[in-house]
């Protein structure tokens, strides 16, 4: 008998609060070469819920692992876990260790075996100085943001960027590494009342233009800007919001520019002039994390990379509301009203949401 | 005292009717390298028309030479001129033979001084087969057709494209170029009671399937098509259309696919799905000769190459509404009169249409 654990499971795709359900299995015990896990941390990401609702096109396989009447997958792409059981001929971590899926899937389960050579293990001098929401949240945003300054473009020291959804959680991330590369960042941000607060914050972090989708649907917004930088446009847009707003956005950039679509707050098509794409050279991109690592083949030095900037403190968190689990608890129920409370907001758009393990 | 001749000039952008307007001038002796010419016969394009009205990112420099009280610029960027003069030290051509202005610009008029070297020396073995019109036209859309197979995608024998304004002249030029080189075609033409017709005229051409607009918006499309490719779906997309059908366009694409704007006879945003350049890695781009030619140097193997198609009878004409204009004559309102008989066609739609000169 393997150790009693709970995960949030789902056979049809469909709206995630109504088709995830919780279950109780038995870990079944680690074979060579394999390590059983145990959640610390795991984040609601959007693709998560893309995912489960069947948007998404990578589907984790349904097993009859947890539930032997109906096939089922495990919700959740991301997460931080911790080593409790060493299988044999596991030479490459210890029990103890944190470690992150490398083939990211089915994180939302107190625990997990894993094939240990699918996993990162986080060094202890790189473990110390972290929290494990800070792991469990590395693997998915920051790589995203850090990889999309050099797809299409070449960014250097005193280039611009522009994004939009810049005060979401990529966003904020994809502000301070481009200040630690030295590329300086518009962000645009919702027409909202405190505006100048949510400025203040992005500023903080490195951000040097903070404007509105109005102030960008200005025609005279590229003008405006080249006086605010200068007379140099930005190479490079970042998309994550769709919609009528993108047309000024790509208009924004400089000629031979490049625009990449990471995600998409409205679901709406992206729109681009098109005299943009035929006089100004502009080339329009989409960026999918998990696309780049299977052409790429990993991004576990980019974690650690990461990893290292949140330990120094060069990359500062981003703001996340915590729903705790008990750990030592043996209660699906109790560990699906976690992820349950924190998908309900998530769809309410109430900021970024984890559960966390205590 | 030099030829008499005659120029359609503007010296204000805007409507070109009302813009332009003829002048007589006096063609100046050649100097040294330089050779007069006369007019054979020049196509009205879109692009003149955004040229004159100053929509065009490239104008030609406005000068005093045809009216000394008001800087002007003469309209058309392409056509087929005669050499019938030679100045002192010119080698690459002789009277007698056909030229096309390689930069292009300002070939409304019934004589010109040019520097012979910008001038594309079109072969007697060639010129032998050849009517004036297809020399005239030869130099801006089939160059574009065949140049934009291979700018962002390799394109194979067997390889599909989609193409909207499949019955435009560029349209059909790329069909049977595509067809030369083993690729097949999808053209969408407009919702139309005539499609039959306009289907037959297509596929006489090479063409592999032509649907209508409506067909292209059809949810199942994709599908459809995959049923009549065999499984296959396009590489490459081409647009010249421009508004919400673009969606479908990009839509019908393979992951990985390209699509190429070159054109927009709505002048509304292309407008693309953003899970498609997330999850099907498509990217679009837009293509624009002018600048091509300013990177690449030149275009005059890729013309001599088409006008050899073209005398070979390999690539057929599109159908073109010819004004007629008397050589000998030395009015400037009938020189005009055949330019605005058909920029006044060319603004309803009617066709494509060109000034041959008899």
């Amino acid at each position: 008998m393997g150790i009693e654990a709970v995960a949030m499971i789902y056979s049809e795709h469909g709206d995630p609060l109504k088709v995830l359900r919780p279950v109780k299995f038995s870990v079944p015990e680690p074979e060579a070469g394999q390590v059983v896990v145990q959640l610390l941390a795991a984040p609601i990401n959007p693709s998560d819920l893309l995912q489960i609702d069947g948007t998404y096109p990578l589907r984790p396989p349904k097993t009859k692992e947890f539930d032997p009447e109906t096939p089922s997958a495990v919700g959740g792409i991301e997460g931080v876990f911790k080593v409790v059981k060493l299988g044999s001929n596991v030479s490459s971590c210890n029990e103890g260790d944190w470690v992150i899926p490398q083939k990211g899937s089915s994180t939302w389960r107190s625990h997990a075996v894993f094939d240990a050579e699918e996993l990162l293990v986080i060094p202890e001098s790189l473990r110390s100085g972290l929290k494990p929401l800070q792991a469990a949240t590395v693997s998915v945003n920051p790589t995203t943001a850090d990889l999309m300054f050099d797809q299409y473009t070449t960014m250097n020291t005193g280039d611009w960027f522009i994004q939009n959804g810049g005060n979401s959680g990529l966003g904020r991330t994809a502000i301070q590494l481009a200040h630690l590369r030295g590329i300086k960042s518009i962000n645009v941000i919702r027409n909202r009342s405190d505006k100048d607060e949510i400025a203040k914050q992005l500023t903080d972090l490195g951000g040097d233009i903070v404007i509105t989708e109005n102030e960008l649907q200005e025609e005279s917004f590229p003008e405006i800007l080249k006086q605010k930088t200068g007379g140099v446009l930005p190479k490079l847009a970042l998309d994550c919001v769709g919609g009528k707003t993108t047309a000024s956005l790509a208009n924004s950039l400089a000629n031979g520019g490049h625009f990449i679509t990471y995600g998409s707050m409205t679901g709406e098509n992206v729109q681009i002039p098109p005299w943009l794409l035929v006089f100004k050279d502009i080339h329009v991109h989409g960026f999918w994390l998990t696309s780049w690592a299977a052409k790429t083949g990993g991004r576990g030095d980019l974690i650690l990379k990461l990893l290292d900037y949140i330990r120094q403190g060069k990359l500062k968190d981003v703001p996340f509301t915590i729903h705790e689990y008990a750990v030592d608890s043996k209660s699906p129920e109790a560990f699906a009203d976690a992820f349950r409370d924190a998908i309900d907001a998530d769809n309410k758009r109430k900021g970024k949401q984890a559960v966390v393990l205590v």
